[in-house]
């Protein structure tokens, strides 16, 4: 499956890693590829440079956000949130009647750690985005824990904790939830309702990040137990 | 033990019935005793006149928010999140230096189900009964369930899902952990951190809600999976 991920910090590492693995023909998108190549500092997140990465994953091609959406038949966003309605409104027209998964979170580092949501409550990233491309048809899942967990459920548990979809087209979220469950081994996927439940994922972040302070690990996920 | 439980509602109930069924003393506090006896209708979370419930549980009394706080030892405040503060307010200096469990949640149904959040994000409910009571020992506790299961965890998949403590008052924290696991069976309570987690447990009620819509059902709780 041809697939453009936009991003290229752990996350979009992260994803793109595990997908070319499964053979998938992956592309990643950022802003400026030259500068991203060009870059000596890894990402807020940590890592190293992104072209350490990129030569150890040479199946992965980097282009421009617009050329991975248009190159995907299926499309994650993996930017940082304060980037991610401009990346969307950088692939433009090219995500026009395809699905794309919402992986942003906005997490407001600017007062030290724990974050703060810079939108939230009554609005949520997975809404702007879906309002700056309304005809894609955006699923707002794997927000709620870290990369490798994304990709890798079963590491923890055996899998036994939750994943949730939140999106206004049935059929993508049901597609989404199939390729979650098939490419990335989730078991217990959660439809918890229209694009505007981003609000509650989103806001995960904060017990998330109350956790990972309290926990020292970011290998914990919420198994909604019912 | 002796202890106090402001509020009337179905937390508030579910709280008082489940301690005195264990032969703890308890008074619940209420703003105008008399006024709530004469109520013939339920809270807004259903439930039938307030002085049904009290004639068929004689041993639980009815008095001022004060003179419940003052009773109590420990005292659970389970009243609607609106009214939150100023009830920490009407019980004054009776909480010095007590134990005081905050079950409330800034809960605001104005613009219909689901409820959004009246304070969060970088403030919380939690922190402003803090302040306005700054000599009690607050501890965010027991808001991220459904009431049945705050009393009897284990009648969902054998309690295997996880209560959090927030505060500022380490020992207090202690006492409420030990509480939770003797009095009503929890088994896995984590210390989220200071009072301002509880910015972290009261945004849970955002998935909450949502959750409640998508599986049909208020008995699910989360378990932090590590």
């Amino acid at each position: 499956m041809k697939i453009g991920v936009i991003g290229t910090g752990t996350v979009g590492q992260t994803i793109a890693a595990a997908l070319a693995d499964k053979k998938h023909d992956v592309l990643i998108g950022t802003r400026d590829p030259k500068a991203t190549m060009a870059r000596d500092a890894g990402g807020p997140m940590g890592g190293g440079p992104f072209r350490d990465w990129a030569a150890a994953h040479p199946a992965i091609g980097l282009r421009t956000i617009r050329e991975a959406a248009s190159h995907g038949e299926l499309v994650f966003f993996a930017t940082q949130g304060a980037s991610a309605v401009a990346a969307v409104q950088a692939a433009g027209a090219a995500l026009d009647g395809k699905i794309v998964v919402d992986i942003s979170n906005p997490l407001d580092f600017s007062k030290g750690f724990p974050p703060f949501l810079f939108v939230g409550n009554t609005d949520s990233l997975g809404e702007q985005m879906q309002q700056a491309a309304p005809k894609a048809r955006i699923v707002k899942s794997l927000n709620t824990v870290t990369a490798a967990l994304m990709v890798n459920p079963r590491a923890l548990a055996g899998g036994a904790h939750t994943m949730f979809v939140a999106g206004n087209d049935a059929d993508a979220k049901a597609t989404v939830t199939t390729f979650l469950m098939e490419q990335f081994g989730w078991s217990d996927v959660v439809d918890i309702g229209g694009i505007e439940a981003a609000r509650a994922t989103e806001s995960l972040l904060l017990p998330w990040t109350r956790l990972y302070g309290a926990l020292k690990t970011p290998l914990f996920g919420f198994h909604v137990v019912r």
